[in-house]
This record gives structure tokens, sequence and C-alpha cells, in this order.
């Protein structure tokens, strides 16, 4: 059965119809690719209203679904509605804004429908996406190959006073060269004190020996994405840099042998926040350990403290434990991961033993 | 006085705050950008919310506020709502879900102060917006020469058999490494029958002699947004592909002959979309003459039919009718200029004279 047929059958009683507005959910459901529009579904079909600029496109690519090319939104909508009759529409909450709501209800209004509000069709949505199908972990693993093809090649380039944003530049075109629709998120290449900042953004400073250099980075192939972090030395580093390393090394590691199907979240976070606690560095490890991925480079499941979220076969998601010393150094390990239900299988192939470049 | 100094002014008499939500409006105000903040404006001061990924970064970087690393987001700013007796908040409607705004009120309630979601708080920020400051079009005029350079030199290189994907690949290099922070969207390189989809994907097909070829290109520099179309004959065209540029030609002159401080957007929407009526084409011009550019590549006001939007000295629009005819071919041709007293600036140096490449 399509994707849209799944959902039309798994709308709730009170709901006749689902009116689905993120580019991602747009794309998920009918493969197209469109930065506006609008999928109408209903238990007999479904519509996605698209502006001039994408109608011939969508005609051609857009699967599962009547292509509506309209000229004035809200006449052609509201008459879809009126035509099949919907009187309850779900809304995507997470995804809407609350003046496009606004606008929504004025159609809705037109064809004496309502919308609902609550964050239902969000739930249901990501119980579809949140388990991934074998092609779309094929496609995961395209990404994640193009990647780490990417930083072996960039790896070998770099030397003392290149800067972050040129090696940032370099795996970027290098991923795209190779068949990346484009990449994950900006590419994170941080050197030196840098590193402290788990968010940073590359900066024309250069790279001197004894810097600890991270790389978070991930290509996106056919709308799915990867995600992996990596910490080398360049050159020497000194003995709190390889102790601070160690520990990260081990707690991602706990967090991995944690998972398999039936395992919280919550249990997977512990695993790798206690040990870095026990080593004294548990107030400079303040974010996640780590986020679903999939058409969005952050999806649910959070991995993160006291989640109850329960993993299942065919989740993906990052394991990214990280300990940051402000104004000194920062080390961060990711992989992402495949739940599996007697474990995992990791994406990422490349060493996570101290390396250096 | 600084931009958040003048937003805290025109608070209206209702609020005694504003909670900023969308990260362009954040970089707008601070100058520092993040994908996660909050950013709350007090008559008295403001206060930046960001997570522990960000806190180093922020402490440095952002200005005119106070910055506060939450641990928990709910606990801190309702702290902090609480401190400064806040009763009523704007919240910026067109860039809060409905489901952020849920977990919102919920913060507020703690600290009794009420959400006001009216779209009051967009229109104020977008009256600061839409007038550009001269360091602001200095920014987008740096990502303009960027785009023209890159285009220049990317036409060289253009020959029988290379494909729309690999000439939008080394654009986009082209601009990069002459220091364009990243591309304005994902640019449209198109050829051929393709060139008839106003926001076709370049794909992996190659060019031939006898294609136009549809330039929609911009880069970004500091956060500003360029964006340029030129369509180009590659080799030798027919005649009703030489009529439709000489028409789309005339209709972008007539538009952008309209443009001066007082017009509304409808008179200039229709300057260029009469005359392409009068040529027979009118049926193919699907989409609105121009939009506002900015720190968003799309902006306050849209250049549309019946816009009663007056333009004003500083604002920034770009002027792009184009025909597109089904399965055949289309042209599109572009320019941003400033709006001035009496006329406009244009940001765009490269010839629009039918050039064979």
């Amino acid at each position: 059965m399509s994707k849209l047929g799944i959902l039309s059958e798994m709308l709730p009683q009170n709901a006749d119809g689902a009116l689905i507005f993120s580019a991602t959910n747009r794309r998920y459901f009918t493969d197209f690719v469109s930065s506006l529009g609008y999928l109408l579904v209903t238990r007999e079909k479904s519509y996605l209203f698209v502006d001039s600029r994408y109608s011939e496109a969508a005609q051609k690519k857009a699967k599962d679904c009547t292509v509506v090319a309209y000229k004035v939104l809200s006449d052609d909508m509201a008459d879809i509605i009126s035509q099949n009759g919907l009187k309850n529409i779900m809304l995507e909450s997470s995804a809407i804004t609350l003046s496009e709501c606004e606008h929504i209800e004025k159609i809705f209004a037109k064809a004496n429908a309502a919308a609902l509000k609550s964050n239902e069709l969000d739930r249901i949505i990501n119980t579809m996406r949140v388990i991934k199908t074998s092609d779309e972990i094929e496609k995961m693993h395209r990404a994640q190959v193009i990647t780490e093809n990417a930083l072996r090649e960039t790896l070998k380039l770099i030397k003392e006073g290149v800067t972050e944003r040129e090696i940032a530049l370099e795996l970027e075109f290098r991923m795209r060269r190779s068949g990346a629709e484009g990449v994950s998120f900006d590419l994170i290449v941080l050197a030196g004190e840098h590193t402290s900042m788990p968010h940073g953004v590359p900066e024309f400073s250069r790279v001197k020996r004894g810097d600890l250099i991270l790389f978070d980075i991930g290509a996106t192939y056919d709308g799915y994405h990867s995600d992996m972090t990596r910490t080398y030395a360049f050159g020497n580093i000194g003995s709190e840099q390889k102790r601070v390393y160690a520990t990260v090394k081990q707690a991602q590691q706990n967090a991995l042998d944690m998972i398999k199907e039936g395992v919280s979240c919550g249990e997977v976070d512990d695993a790798a926040r206690i040990y870095i606690s026990h080593a004294g560095y548990g107030e400079y490890f303040g974010h996640s350990t780590g986020h679903g991925v999939g058409l969005d480079i952050h999806e649910v499941p959070s991995v993160s403290p006291k989640s109850d979220f329960i993993l299942r076969n065919g989740m993906v998601v990052t394991v990214e434990p990280g300990v940051y010393l402000p104004d000194r150094f920062g080390v961060r390990i990711e992989d992402m991961v495949v739940v599996t239900s007697s474990g995992y299988m990791n994406f990422a192939s490349m060493s996570k033993e101290l390396t250096v470049i």
C-alpha cells in the first residue's frame, strides 16, 4: 500500500481529512519536491495543490495524488473540500504557523469545514516516518558513504595554515561532486579552541599543530540525511585532550552498547551521561546524546535524559556525546545507527581511535 | 539607536514584551546566528535565550541583549518574565507553529503572562526590515557582485554535453570560494524544455545547441541575499524563442520604469503583465512580478497583481516577469533594485540583450 493509502487508513474517527503542509512531509508522501504546496488527504483520494511554478513538474512527478494547479488557492481548495463533503480536517500543528493557520481556517470556513488543531496528525505521521523502510535506509547509507569518502579525501589535504572555512568548502564540494543532493546542514569544521562550541560556525581562522579538529558533517541523498562527527588530533596534542577524547569515546561506546529494540532513549542517554559525569566532566556535556534522522536532520526520537520513548526495529538515531571545556577545547564523536532487535547496525565505518592527521 | 531599542519603543500600548522566534529576526536584531533561540524584548532590556550549544558563542557575539543560557527553558524564561513583571507578550505569528505556541503559552502561564497572537509583531518588524539601511544595501551589493562574477566565469565553461547540475555546482563553488556565505536558494540552472518550469530543479540532462539556458541565481553575504535571473541562447535559437525573449525583456523594462517611491506594487506588476498579455502570452505568466529581498530571499512586499503596497525609498525588490510555454521553453529576466525617490538603482549590471553563448 502507498504511504498515502496508509495515512488515509490511519485517519482517526473524528477526522475526514488531513492537510499536509511541510515540505518534507509532502515529499515523503508524494516524492515531489517543492518549496510550497498543500497536500489534502481524504479517505478516498489525495490532492496536491501547487501554484503555476510547479504545476508542470508536479503533473509529471507527484505520485498517488491528483495535482491541482491553483490560481487562487482559497477558491480551488474550498471547491475540493466541498466536493468531497469534508467537515473536519486535521492540520500539522508542528509545521503550520499561527498566521498560516488563520489563512487556512478562512478557506475551510468557505467550505463549511473545521480545522482540527491538535498534534494528532503530527503524531500519526511521525509514527510512520520513525520506522524507516529498506529503501530509506539504502538512501541514508548512500549519503553516509558519500560523507565518509569526502572526509577521507579531505583529511589528506589538511596542512598548517588552511582555514576552517576552506576545509568545510572542500568537504562540501567533494560530497556534491560525488552525487550528494546537498549537505545535511551547514558543515561544522572547527579547530583549536573553537571546538569548545558545540555548534560553532567555521571561521577564517587557520589550523595549527596541537589543535583538535572537529568535523560534524553529513550529506543528503535523494532527500535523506547522514550525520557523523569525528574529532582528530592535528599533530601532537596534550594529555588532557587525550583524556577527554578517551572519555567521550568510551561514553559513546557505552551508549551504543545500550541500543536495541525495546530500550528507552533515556537509558541510552544515561549510559553516555553517567560515564562522563563519573569522569568529572558532567557539567561540560550540555546537549542530548542523539536524535532521529531521515528526511529531516532532526526527527523523532530525541535521545535525551529521562526520555521514555522506546526504540524499535528500523528506527535511525545518532549517538553523539561530547565534552566542551569553555575557551579551551571540545570533543564530540557521533555515529548514526539503525536499531535492530538484537542491537544496531552502524552506518559509519570510519575509525574512532584517536587519530593524528 | 539600536534596532532592539527601536523595536522596544514601537511596542504597542497593550503589550509589555515581545518574543522573537525566527532565526532571521534573531539575527537581524542581535547579529547572532543560531538555529534555535528565543529573543525576549521588553521596554527596558532584551534577553536572548540559547541552549548550551550556543551559550559561549552568544556571550561573545550577540549584541544589545543579555544572554541567558538555559538548562530548562520553561523555568528560566518564566523567571525572567516574572522578574520583569511582564503581563502581555506578543508572538511572531508568521514564525511560530501551533505546537510551539502551545509550548510557549504554558511557559507564559507559569509566570501569569498572556500571549498576544495577532500579526501585530510581524507587522512592526516588517515595517523596520522593509526599509534597508546603507549597511544592508552594501551587503546585498557584495552578494550581487559575487553572483555576477561567478556567472561570468561559468558562462565561459559551458559547452555541449555538460549537465545542468554541473553548471549549478560550478556556479555555487565559485560564489562560495569568493566569499559568499552560501547561496540564496538552491541555484536554478535549466536548459531546453526544462526552462518551461519556473521553479524547475537542475537535472543530469545535458545542454545542447539551440537550447535556451536559464539561470536564477544568488549568493548570500553576511546573511543578506542577492537574486538575479538571466536567460541565454546556447547557439542558434528559433524565431519564437527570440519573440518570447523580446517580450519578456520589454515587459521587465516596463515594470522597472514604473518603480519609484510612492508607486504601488500592483502598478509595477501591471506594467509587466499587461505588456505580456497584449503580446498574447498572458496565460503563460502565472507568478508574481517580484518580491522583497533582504535577510530572507522572500520578504515583504510582494510585487503582485492588485497589491496596494506603496514602494518607499530604501526598499529592495526584484522585477522578474517570465513566459513559460509548457513542454517547450520559458524565459525569465530578473533584476534586484533599490527604490529611490526618483526611480531605482539596479544591483544587477549584467546585460539583458539576447546573448548567444
